[in-house]
């Protein structure tokens, strides 16, 4: 096989656990000698093996002077874990293919000095394209110190959400749905409005077949309003609940002990702010499921890096019913925020796009 | 060459005439003997020659003995030419493949009838599928007696097709609009509201870089609102408008001699009055370019047999912004009119959907 065909394995390994490391990164390896896979390894759980020391371990005294394949700059510093390039010094590896360097701009290149220095021949770049795809939320998280953001909607093909007296149940297929929960196992946290909460009563838990994680749900609530009635207010998941400086956050505290309330020091609530608290909180990947006034903010802020729409091919009609982006419209078409698809495809019956803004806020 | 390949090449011609033959359909030909093609031909306009008849005139001679590929049955009635089961059997051919049947009821059969009485061995179906999507329009006119009707819209990632203001200038892109003008061109008309006539002025003409015919353009306009500055005035295409009974037609008809005005005899414009009368008209295909209003009647009567959705992706936000659906919304999400998607495609940054009724209405 070819260097390529190694990593590439090393990056499917990687790309299955995507969700299930943070706040780690997704990260694979593979120890070759003589065209022979020695070992192979990916993370599995923050606190737990790095993916070199599983290959490595499985390569055992062979892994002298063999190759070692790596998806992310091998780590140079002490964590919860011994450092990477330590090991792989230690155990005499000859070269080292890494794909992308460590995005941290205090550590990158640091791993990769370690290991030359001790001698080893070091090549980065291979699939590295595929690698700062894989850890895309992780590498935004580092930068940016806020989460990466998904806007999600689901709409007909006429642009509505729900029709005029709020029904939405449903506008998308199972499938779609359930690619839905998929994106929720793999996303740290979920975030709705208020509105969203006390209308559709969403449980906005992940329920996937195969199981997988529930992401912790947040309610933007400036004015507390929400009710006891409510399923994000059950034990199934953490809550945090997001509110405005003016709100009688002490007081709910008190009747609802398991969940978080965070309150602002603002009377509104300042998305910007929002993101940097969750930021300080470890959370590195927000998936936003609107409604449409929260979509609006996060449009109107620029403060999302991508969005998922799921488009049912059905036509509802009626000016009335409820859009993905409410407010009020610009005057002119060219004042729309202008995206970019980079990916188009048909879960079940019905179309998802993703895109990201064309131009990223920096 | 296998048969469905000599097949493909008739169908390939005749595919990139559509719009061209009205009101006949598009049909392709190969003479073929021994491995050797003697002759391809196509028809390319109503009154000239058939496919067949082209093909067999390049055989010449040589015909006597030959197979022949045809994706339509040949006609065996004398229209504006003789009958081309006739040519066939006089040429001496030794067998034909004929992709589908001609679907008119009254003629179907008739022409692979007389071909073997002749001692013509046929064979029918060879890529059938692909046949009928071909003359589609011209399956359905024949059949229904009203036009195939393509509901084409433009809108962004979140449904607007103009903002609250009215500007829809653009929505999608240079490419997707070409593709609208070709969408013109392969149309024997295209139908408009009048309030989107008086809002956009569009000229409904074709624009393309290689040329390209202009379909007739016909206006619903109960009232006769219609104003001398409007494009679809002009005599670059034929414009026909059609208005109620009330409307004063006869004193618009003496200041536009050029315009053709059809006066329903209801007060309101029933829509599947205006199918029926554009069929006796011998229109086979009708693009609907909207607006909102004009989409809603017909989807309300089931009067469509497709969707061209353009979708750009771009943000514009705005519950107040022109939704391409419009009226009052359904109750119930379940009472949304149910599509299945034929086809998604990326023409430059936009979206393309395709998609027809789930249940088509018979």
């Amino acid at each position: 096989m070819k260097k390529e065909e190694y990593m590439d394995l090393a990056l499917t390994m990687a790309e299955k656990t995507i969700g299930q490391t943070s706040p780690n990164p997704s990260v694979g390896a593979v120890v070759v000698k003589d065209g022979r896979i020695l070992g192979i390894g990916t993370h599995l759980q923050a606190g737990k093996a790095h993916a070199e020391v599983h290959a490595l371990e499985q390569a055992g005294e062979d892994a002298e002077g063999a190759d070692i394949y790596v998806t992310l700059e091998p780590c140079a510093h002490h964590g919860k874990t011994p450092p990477c390039a330590d090991l792989i010094i230690e155990r005499k590896v000859k070269k080292a293919y890494i794909a992308c360097l460590d995005p941290n701009p205090d550590v990158a290149g640091k791993g990769v000095e370690k290991l030359q220095k001790a001698g080893i021949d070091v090549e980065i770049g291979i699939q590295e394209a595929r690698a700062l795809e894989l850890n895309r939320k992780f590498f935004h998280f580092i930068q940016r110190k806020q989460p990466f953001v998904t806007l999600k909607a689901a709409m007909t093909l006429d642009g509505k959400i729900a029709t005029s007296s709020g029904d939405s149940k449903w506008v998308t297929s199972e499938q779609a749905r359930e690619d839905v929960h998929y994106q929720r196992s793999i996303h740290d946290a979920i975030l709705v409005g208020i509105n969203t909460v006390l209308q559709d009563n969403p449980q906005l838990t992940t329920r996937l077949p195969q199981g997988g994680k529930n992401p912790i749900r947040i309610v933007l609530d400036t004015h507390l309003k929400i009710n006891e009635n409510v399923h994000v207010l059950n034990q199934e998941a953490p809550t945090w609940i997001i509110c405005g400086l003016e709100a009688d956050a002490t007081e709910f505290s008190k009747q609802y002990p398991h969940v978080d309330i965070i309150q602002m020091t603002s009377k509104q609530i300042n998305l910007d702010d929002v993101l940097s608290l969750l930021g300080e909180r470890k959370i590195q990947s927000l998936y936003v499921e609107g409604g449409s006034a929260v979509h609006r903010s996060f449009i109107d802020n620029r403060l999302f890096q991508v969005i998922h729409w799921y488009i049912a091919p059905k036509l509802l009609g009626g000016s009335d019913a409820f859009t993905p982006i409410g407010g009020s419209s610009p005057a002119f078409m060219n004042e729309a925020v202008s995206l970019e698809v980079t990916s188009l495809e048909q879960i079940g019956p019905d179309i998802k796009v993703t895109a990201h803004p064309r131009k990223e806020k920096v």
